[in-house]
């Protein structure tokens, strides 16, 4: 099968949905279009950006790469050019929301060939946020592929850059070991980074070790689909509470901030919580402990609160090819999910 | 003449402006670009969009349309992008306008080679506002063709899409009969769709029906217009109040909803009025009383409130070509208003 | 050595930094495209415009020049699409700002081959406004081209689109006489456009009278900028106060309004300064005393308080010129700059 046939027409939501060789056929793509540069395989086609939170590399990268490559892209902001949506099916449309999403999605598939979607949790409880409502509700109604730029689970375009750096960077992934660690940040952030992360970690059959406090687990479905993925890859997964622990031989260590699932919707009690790991980050002294571990982040970074200056501009350090990485990720998925 | 020719140079501003055979012309153009594909004949040109007010399906189509065919696209959004206007001319500048529309239309007209306007109603007194002050100074201003993305008064890529929809549902126009039909909405909302709507239907031979409650006519001005077109194409147009009478052995109906002129400008007494109204909308047994006639409307669409879901998803809902279709006629005009 | 070769993969943020040969040979490259027209050379390039103020001509200007020669553009607004930037090296970032500049500037950079950035004056002293900080640190931290789109101090591509303009109105600039002449203005304005306008004039080697009330200079570093670029160019620098005087014999009188620099942070006091000056504008009478002067401001414009309809509308005024090649200046130095 060719890379391009096995994902022709696909939605991109989650790397879940992949299995290991088509993550990997991508990421041989885009290393390709990388060193030998591209044509305009995209002329005629049009990209639908829909968000519905800001976005600074998410939006830069997909709209560069797809309008690089020929195409068209038109960017949506809720609440400013499009009308507020109804979700509910079947629903009386007589309160404020002016447009359904079932009529939303449809006539974006009249005009776009491809739509991306940034819709993040809204501070409800994670039990409801988790159904990541307005995704689902895009995926369900649109007529073209979906291209998640990030939702309350999952964040599938940072994750494939991600495994485009680390392939870069280390070669064949199966056994090496990732570490992914739970850092202070001043506010309460997405679980969509984490989360994708580890799923790709999984996926790659490495070994995985998810470093939080009591309090900050990653959702129980993605620990599920982390247990079935590493038993497939021939990876692992764990969870410590200790950084040092968490550390020790890593590869690679992946720093972010979550929220706490139980006291999502509590923001008063989820930081005083948090403000109990106020000295929780990435230091040089605990890189030192590494396998000389490779720093990853998926910006934007709290520069000497999550990780130090020091840490985050080393010669180790990937943050910047994370970031450059995503346009050669996405520029390779389009034209996988187009079939061009 | 050629097709082209004709309108090469035109404001698009309303249909009114056009003949039938001009607007039968653009339609068969748009057919054969919807079927044969397009090439880039707008490399090197621009569109300038100015919005005023927000825009899904018109921005979205503009914008895919200029740029799926090769050219630019700006997009300003006026108090964001655009400093606040002056439109009294010969005015001492020394209020809070910081830039007078004369000196607006001129610079985008050096930049752009077509300039979209979208200014609607600001809630004053009709009389006032169907005056089309933004549109008509940038019309008079601007060194290049206009296109309305919706006025007050008028709305003409709508029709003109509803035209290349009716055009493919029903081949001949002549003599087919269109339901306008007035129906609930929770807010007042504008008459630039039934306006054009109605027009379209009158250019094209149709004999149209407007159905709205007492308080609820058309402008007075759009009235004269439409006798005036249907005599010179066969068509016919009258006004009933009931919504039954209205779409008797009707071959379409074309739900909207349209505030109440006199209260224009007083929302308090419109709402009052406009709820009495409450139950006016479009059923399924409504649609049984017809000649099996296609539904028709120019989204977004209050679901349950203005029509029933089962009308709007069953089998002879334009309602999805109708916003399809818009992409397909803004390529046709492009490539006609600038002769290419 | 040729025109292209001298400023490839500079930045371009002030005049300053750019010879009087290479200012001419962009304009020469710029009278070219106007007249021969243009290919498709940055085609896979990107440009990406972060704007911290809101704009029309310049935004309009560089998105329409870098995509009509089949480059993309992404435009990004900061507080919207950005995180708020930490400026402080070395902070410890647990306070508002969500992202370092550093990061900011490098991430784009790995997207895009030219950064644009619009950042004026936020109302601070003038002594630390003066700085420019945050074009300053995009400048230093970002590893492709910088355009300035205007900051506190300066706002070359409109000096430069000016210059273009005088040469086709003028001819050779040498000797020729400019005044640039404080108008009033109901808001206290930025410094950029003085600062450039005045540059551009003495880099030109032409006369230059600026004629401010007492309290209006500009800034001393731009001062001794200007002598020293009139030293090298042959032309002269002079400061007087009263408008008739200064546009006696003058080629060009052109119009401007600016805040004062001592009153910069007590905007009551500046107002208060300004409003002895509301007559202070350019009139018929005025033009009248001049060597049949052509008019020139850089808009927006408050007509009949910063200058007459008369003045601006006249045969004489390249008002509309001035906008309109900021265009043609702007191709040039994206081929330039971009070294193709």
């Amino acid at each position: 099968m060719s890379e391009t046939a096995s994902i022709r027409g696909r939605d991109v939501v989650s790397l879940n949905t992949f299995s290991s060789d088509e993550i990997r056929a991508v990421i041989a793509r885009a290393r390709r279009l990388k060193e030998e540069g591209y044509d305009s395989p995209l002329q005629g086609r049009s990209l639908a950006m829909v968000f519905f939170d800001p976005s600074l590399r998410t939006r830069a990268s997909f709209a560069i790469a797809f309008s690089t490559l020929g195409g068209s892209v038109i960017d949506m902001v809720a609440g400013r050019d499009l009308w507020p949506l109804e979700m509910r099916e079947g629903a009386v449309m007589d309160d404020i929301a002016d447009e359904h999403v079932i009529d939303a999605a449809r006539v974006l598939s009249e005009y776009a060939d491809v739509i991306g979607i940034r819709a993040l949790a809204r501070g409800g409880p994670w039990g409801r946020e988790r159904r990541d409502r307005v995704l689902v509700s895009f995926q369900k109604h649109a007529q073209v592929p979906i291209f998640n730029m990030e939702s309350v689970l999952d964040h599938p375009c940072q994750a494939w850059g991600d495994a485009l750096t680390l392939d870069e960077a280390l070669g064949d992934l199966r056994g090496k070991r990732l570490a992914l660690t739970w850092c202070y940040h001043p506010k309460a952030r997405p679980l969509a980074v984490p989360h994708s992360v580890s799923v790709m970690a999984a996926k790659m059959g490495m070994h995985l070790t998810v470093a939080s406090p009591d309090g900050y687990p990653l959702d129980h479905g993605v620990q599920s689909a982390l247990s079935h993925a590493a038993a497939l890859s021939g990876g692992s997964v764990q969870h410590v509470e200790n950084l040092e622990e968490a550390v020790e031989d890593a590869d690679v260590v992946y720093a972010a901030s979550w929220s706490s699932l139980d006291l999502h919707d509590r923001p008063a009690e989820e930081r005083a919580l948090r403000n109990r790991f106020r000295d929780r980050r990435v230091t040089t002294e605990l890189m030192g402990r590494t396998n000389d571990a490779r720093f990853m982040h998926a910006m934007p970074i709290r520069r000497n609160v999550e990780a130090d200056d020091a840490v985050v501009d080393a010669d180790g350090s990937l943050v910047l090819a994370q970031a450059g990485n995503r346009l050669h990720v996405q520029r390779a998925l389009f034209q996988d999910v187009l079939g061009v």
